[in-house]
């Protein structure tokens, strides 16, 4: 199914990757067109995302619940720009027991209008507010192009859905939640991530404002890894949620909606990832740890087995893989699990019984500089720092790789020619047509406006017109 | 929306658990015919059966992966039973992207066909069994009579799916889940269920046996609360899926499949709910505890609160719910969390400050009698004390209930008579007609022949013909 060896990431950066998402068995492709199967080892991977993600959210104030897949097509039709935005990637239902339907429903793209129905149900006074709540699923869109994690017709995600009394709590919110994100993808992805403010041309089809955080990716190209959207009254009044305020009048609330998915998988591949395979972040890998016996008889195998069953209880606070297969050589199982992205190796051979030794491996930096030999003692803690200093490090690599392939170039040409290697941090006037000569001329958009910039004035890098804040322009996924 | 008082359970079953759902925010009606919102409240209840199923599947060296939503119509006909019993109950997908699709496209109603296409393509040889492979997800079957929780379009469920070398292991793994059910029904749920066979008539469409446990519901019905199949190789043979065996001979494999759905949130509300509303197991419920904190004026507030919040930090270890509204009495809360189901009340008013006590009350034994004041040390044994009694005894009261409401009867006018009142554990010779007669003139059907029973020998209690195992007969939801 898969060659035996990857391409080189220089050769062909998306073979590399579509190989090694099989090659690793994070996932497979489905018998449908474009959908996918997410395999045991990248559903590990997604679980604790899942649970650092779930842990932020309800240490926020947030509680889960569980809303339809199936919305009747009249509803997407209440919020205009939505159903603008949605209607040419619907799967609709037809049939449902063998009978035609009166009124066609759609697999849910996202669910603001079946969730938008219910609060309008459920929320009467400003007691019932806010209303944080959350949902983890799956959802469906009629994409033609797509790519394994990246875009597919069916994909997995969470969706949070709140409503507020005020505006500014509902932007309050939308911020809350895009930190939560940056949050998760720098301290356990390791993943430096850049939060700005969408364009108007790039934001959410019915919202006011959307958020998103970026990161760059090894072949240099962006990917927008998680979104949180400012919907002001555009779905509260389509949907008539209302609520009495203290004075008893009826007014409008404020709603976001905040989304990260099994995108973020892909996020990791091709943040860290090297020729040899994957590199996962030991606080997401689904083993921390692989430890590898080395024996070659069985008087050896006597020796050995037991030092690693000591150890294995010893980091019993780790996510551990022992491979114990006979029928492959040590040699062939570092190949593996390198391509494989387990952080840590731990080797224990006869000799190491012997001197009372063991070798650490770190994923990280390959070969004899990534080796070191560490006494029996206090392995906790040596496994600890070792696990931290791995995570630390990718995401100082990843920092610096960014920053080496972020340009400021100092006009329109330059600008173009950036475009090719990397990022352009630049002078917007933050009209749409300057966005779209860009994108027609260099097939790059623009990414966010970070919220972290130096307040200043310059002029627009396309236009020349004066700007007031700086945009990443960069070729994305 | 709900009536304020609930119907009793004797006056009206049914509508005591439609309103009891509703008014408790377990979960309400979507907008689509027979379809539901799990509300916050039920979805916290779900996940903890979640996590209490998922540890256990684990620990018997299960893993979870995803499967997509969409199945090819033409999946379904590979096999023929699985076909005829899921035919009808189909949602279709006919258009995707706004164009008509060449090939329909089924929401899964269950996930054998398109996990078993996968199988094929990844099982190879004897070293890649077994594979043992559950996920988390919905499915969607077009019933025609729905009810929350227990009967709906949509719902929330976990499927395993294993693949064995041989018959004997696809058999003990069958059993093992069945026994896993039954450890979480009776140890987490304190429901007391009976492990067993269903009939031919009654079992899985496409499945050589399946197993069942079953739960007697307050109204004496009976609840399938969990099942599990053995597939035989009727699924290896439609699908093809064929591994090495060690002589290199090509083999079909043995396959299982077992599930349990958020149909076991109904179990729990009509094994253990009494007219005043919900009784939630503390091993499941969303809250543990309720502290209501009493005073009548700021001056007892301020010795009171300093009390709850010590009380909270002591009992961190439990899921705690403060209920600190002002615009209500502590009556009015009482009622609130007793219609919850919170097994436990923590009372907490000046005098108790006062004297160093606290009450509690327990939610099982309503008023007086199950209120007890307690010192305020070492709270958190006394609290696990009193939740381990609670659970205990919810467990020894749905089976004596259960007892009390299952017959022997001794001939076939006894049995139509019994049947009116519970369950009749019978002698049945086996044959589909026997069951169907039952079924005809009471409305009641064989629920399951239980594993444990006493080996013997007696006469049909429909037709006299010799019998070798005893059925449970019951009307069943």
């Amino acid at each position: 199914m898969t060659e035996d060896k990857l391409p080189t990431q220089s050769e062909n950066f998306a073979e590399w990757y579509n190989q090694l998402v099989l090659k690793a068995e994070l996932a497979d492709y489905a018998p449908v067109r474009g959908c996918m199967v997410v395999r045991p080892y990248g559903w590990a991977l997604w679980e604790n995302m899942t649970a650092a993600l779930d842990r932020r959210f309800k240490a926020t104030g947030h509680v889960n619940a569980a809303f339809p897949l199936l919305i009747p097509m009249s509803f997407f039709e209440k919020e205009k720009t939505h159903v603008q935005g949605f209607s040419p990637e619907l799967a609709v239902v037809t049939i449902g027991g063998g009978e035609k339907l009166e009124e066609p429903l759609v697999i849910r793209p996202t669910s603001e209008t079946i969730i938008g129905t219910m609060y309008s149900k459920w929320i009467k006074s400003y007691r019932d507010l806010p209303v944080l709540i959350n949902q983890w699923g799956s959802v469906v869109r009629w994409e033609m192009r797509t790519k394994l994690f990246l875009r597919t017709l069916e994909f997995y995600w969470q969706e949070g859905h709140t409503a507020h009394a005020t505006p500014e709590e509902g932007k309050e919110e939308t911020l809350r939640m895009l930190e939560v994100y940056a949050d998760f993808a720098i301290n356990d992805g390791a993943i430096p991530v850049i939060k700005g403010r969408k364009s108007q041309s790039e934001k959410f089809a019915g919202a006011d404002n959307s958020y998103s955080i970026e990161a760059m990716m090894g072949d240099t190209k962006a990917l927008q890894s998680g979104t949180s959207h400012d919907l002001g009254q555009n779905f509260a009044k389509a949907f008539d949620i209302q609520y009495l305020d203290k004075n008893n009048l009826l007014q409008y609330v404020w709603t976001t909606s905040w989304g990260l998915s099994t995108r973020f998988i892909g996020a990791v591949i091709m943040t860290h990832g090297d020729n040899q395979g994957l590199i996962l972040p030991p606080k997401l890998a689904p083993y921390q740890i692989v430890i590898i016996p080395i024996y070659k008889n069985e008087e050896e195998k006597s020796l050995v087995m037991p030092v690693v069953s000591k150890v294995v209880q010893e980091l019993q606070n780790f996510r551990i893989k022992v491979d114990n297969r006979e029928e492959v050589t040590p040699g062939f199982k570092y190949n593996d699990w390198e391509m494989r992205g387990v952080p840590l190796r731990i080797e224990i051979g006869p000799r190491d019984v012997q001197k009372g030794t063991l070798a650490f491996a770190r994923r990280d930096i390959p070969g004899k500089a990534g080796k070191t030999f560490v006494q029996q003692t206090q392995l906790e803690a040596q496994v600890a720092e070792a696990l931290q200093t791995i995570q630390a490090s990718l995401f100082e690599r990843a920092l610096a790789f960014r920053r080496a392939h972020t340009f400021d170039p100092q006009d329109y040409t330059e600008l173009k020619s950036v475009l090719e290697k990397g990022w352009a941090f630049s002078w917007w006037c933050g009209d749409a047509e300057c966005e779209a000569k860009v994108k027609d001329e260099t097939k790059a958009t623009t990414r966010c406006i970070p919220l972290e910039q130096e307040p200043g004035r310059g002029t627009c890098i396309v236009c020349g017109k004066p700007a007031t804040e700086k945009v990443i322009f960069g070729r994305a996924y």
